[in-house]
């Protein structure tokens, strides 16, 4: 019987996400469960089926972002664990003896052909696109000399491992139009002790403002702002049930167990309609968050410490 | 010879795309040029191959949203001269004389599936999810009796109008699983004279911060609140070229016509180190966009006459 | 022997601040010690000489303000303890049987006189001003029937209850330029138990910011902004020992008992160079201060909860 | 018959308030007229009785703060046209044959008095102090042989040069407190032509916020933040007649005839219930103002033709 923590992830084998999952704990170590879509992912979380998630949560190829802010605010209360990036770069592959000029027609998701075109205009400009339901089905298709939507293919384009995993021709790897692009992929479980701080973390929250004001806005980031916690990323989403209101979708750098982003968090908790916590985890980077001046754990405890005899009438 | 006006638009027929560009223009008054993703589309209008562009912005079921926003902000410059919002909403289709409990695998894509999984898991819980590569890939596959990866499907769910245009049977309309849920697309051409303002417009912009300061969001966002300019949507998304840097992606309410939103623009242009207009245009929304009192071109005009008085040594 | 506490105030008897310590407390209730001025009032109270001081802190009539502010901040500490609000007005008197029309020189210290100039204008043009010491001293002069500074003079211009005090003729009382004009004076003792918070409380503080960017004095402002604290009065004046250095004088209203305050007071402790702690103390209006919502002692106790709560993966 | 410029100021001869005139123009190229006080001083100003007044404004030892700026932005449009700093420090001065050792009473007004009291405490520590009327009068006293108040003095605390004015043994000079203090006086005059921007300006205003809201401060402050123009001076002061509400005094780097001062301005107009011009001059400092980056008028030249060209529909 396995002990192993149970992972549910974006399938089949041979996605993007299985790779940032292979990246977070070894298949040694975790029994991977491939899901549908993100919301499978969380609610199998949700529902106890699995321990663990690993989902898209920022500019994907393999679509996230949204499903999973979403699914992550709403519902019994999720949070993220930890975070990794993966480049978005490609393999070409194609059954034994394809090169570059023999492809007239290449197959992947429609995603991830959009971030290859600039190449593919370049490298196999005689090549017509064939979209498939996924990078995966694609690859699968080449292996098997199966057509993808009734359309032969020679080629597909796919994350990185495929050939060696299908045991298919790699004719070029680290294809991308942008060498800078990047995913990032979230471990999702449910509510525990929060991982112990580590001097680069990231806390994520949705916020729901007062209003549409500007004004509102302003004073939603300046709770941040006047305890010197900087942000690295905020996404404003209409709330179509509530026109003209917003939630805003956050990565704050910090916390929740330093008292910058603990003041900062209770901020919003008094001045705004609804805070979701999602988290406090390791960024992915390698630098530590910078601490501005003044504040500092230790600056918090000498404030409070002073305040606290101003209280008593101890000036000294 | 036709010299209608040709729009690009995420194809093939048939899709949420094609819906919002005709509502926008009718195929009697214009040429609908299918495109395989939203580069081609932009691209094309790049390339003066087509006069404009419909594309998904924001919260789509289709992709678009990052790749719009990118590819918007990069190259030639191209500005947005309207918009539309749909509902996100599916028809279930299938062929004459299949009932909700006869579906034992249902197609889509999976942006979609991920849109009517609840809906699904209580109306047709029997059915099996097969992904396509697209909502309109899914629906001929059942039009031609054909299967989708291989496997054999009963039903799709696909854009309102697809059962009336391919001749299939409609089991239920005005299938989502969250009643407003909706996706924002946007008409996108090559820079001209800028539409009128209407009073309730908007206007579209991306915005490069000097630094990550949270102190830097904030004194951009005072260049809009200073002229009493709101925003309606605002989106960070990191420079995986710049990191630690961060651009913005920015709707604001108003229309560069207008002093208030020129003001703002010049105070982000002299101290953003780049902002990149993308038009202001017609919100989709009905009412008109409330003017904050003393941000009327009346009011600038007024303020600008008395500093000039000011000036003069005339202070009467 | 006398067991009741001792008030310096800026003598001699006769003069607004007597006026103001007479309202705070009764004669009988405590020994008055008349002092020259607000310098030595203070350091009465820092030696011991003295239990407390009242001085006037602003809008004065009899110097105050600046001295007030400067010595209050400098030195040993001092807390304000209570505060009182007199309206400037003056009586004008002379000795028996002179009535307005005999009026040819009238004296009175140069403040009080800025504050009854247009009065006289319109009610004893014919009359001369013949500046005094002191309003006292030009009262005094009048009763014994001596000149000002070798000038004889037929009317005074002096605080409330002069002419009973003195045994004058009482010409005209209410005399006033401004009706709204008024003097605030404030009890000063040395640090112990801070008054108990009543709701309509003022903090008063010394701060040094940083640098002098406006952005500095933004930054300071927004730790009281982001705890819906608000202020009365805030005055810059130039560190002439830093040029381009500003020290600022800060009422707020908020006492530091409650948690807003104390947030705020923490805030400013950990980003300025310097925050002198003046006293939390009632003040003079009788409304109680509005507490913005979301910034009452209940909501900072339950958004901490809240947050203690998440520290412990606790999220039900 | 004389063509000199006429100006105002707070007599008699052998003021601070004289020494400043004298640092601005020369008794040969300007007729002095001693006035009793700053509203006589500026209200003078407003009658055309002369040219100029020059006034006390900030941390005075002569009275003027208060009464300046009240006076100033009420009534008739005035504005400042130049000003000086004026360290605070005197002259101790006595008949031929009197030292330190020899000096029981000293006069002087209780002003100066404040200024000088801890160098007393040390250097005159038996002397007593007797309040004159304003420091002219006690050295004349002295000069003349008479009593102050009806008590002999031995010495007198007056401004630099009364000993040469008056023929007064000098027995020290430089006598200060506190070596940094300063008095800044500004040249008032009626709305003119405003003096030609130098670079190194001050621009001072008297701005009526909508309400008591913190918020309400912030928000005036951005219109400075928002064009980089920094403050060197902000005052609060109640309303007495509108309870609750405040006016502020400020001065603002910068110059009327420069566009971010100028779009500041426009800010406050249109946003703020009252907004008083009280001039633009070159400051007293000798260092030129800082301009932040993108905020020169040149950055603010390309800005706008920016904005144009936008509405133009040309990005080229």
């Amino acid at each position: 019987m396995s002990t192993r923590p149970r992972y549910a992830f974006l399938g089949p084998a041979g996605t993007f996400t299985e790779a940032a999952l292979r990246r977070m704990v070894s298949p040694e170590d975790a029994e991977y469960v491939p899901v549908v879509d993100v919301p499978a992912a969380l609610g199998a979380v949700r529902a106890g089926e699995v321990d663990f998630a690993v989902v898209a949560i920022e500019n994907t190829v393999e679509g996230g972002v949204t499903a999973t802010l979403d699914t992550l605010a709403e519902g019994a209360p999720l949070v993220i664990l930890a975070e990794t990036v993966l480049p978005v770069e490609f393999e070409l592959v194609a059954r034994e003896g394809i090169a570059h000029g023999d492809i007239t027609r290449v197959t992947a998701h429609s995603h991830a052909w959009a971030q290859v075109r600039r190449w593919a205009h370049v490298t196999i400009p005689q090549a017509v696109f064939v979209p498939a339901s996924s990078n995966a089905a694609g690859a699968r298709a080449i292996a098997a000399g199966e057509a993808v939507e009734g359309i032969d293919v020679d080629a597909a384009l796919a994350p990185p491992g495929t050939a060696a995993g299908l045991g298919l021709h790699l004719i070029e790897e680290h294809v991308a139009d942008n060498e800078h692009a990047a995913t990032r992929f979230v471990k999702v479980g449910r509510p525990a002790a929060v991982p112990e701080p580590t001097g680069r973390d990231k806390t994520t929250l949705t916020v729901h403002l007062p209003t549409d004001r500007s004004g509102a806005l302003l004073e939603m980031l300046e709770q941040f702002a006047a305890r010197g916690v900087n942000l690295s990323r905020i996404e404003s989403r209409p709330r179509w049930d509530r026109p003209g209101e917003y939630s805003f979708s956050i990565d704050a750098l910090g916390h929740v167990a330093e008292q910058r982003m603990a003041e900062a968090l209770m901020g919003l908790r008094r001045t705004c309609p609804l805070v979701v916590f999602l988290g406090s985890y390791p960024a992915a980077a390698d630098e530590p968050t910078p601490v501005v001046p003044g504040t500092s754990d230790a600056d918090f405890a000498d404030a409070r410490a002073w305040v606290e005899q101003l209280r008593n009438g101890d000036h000294a």
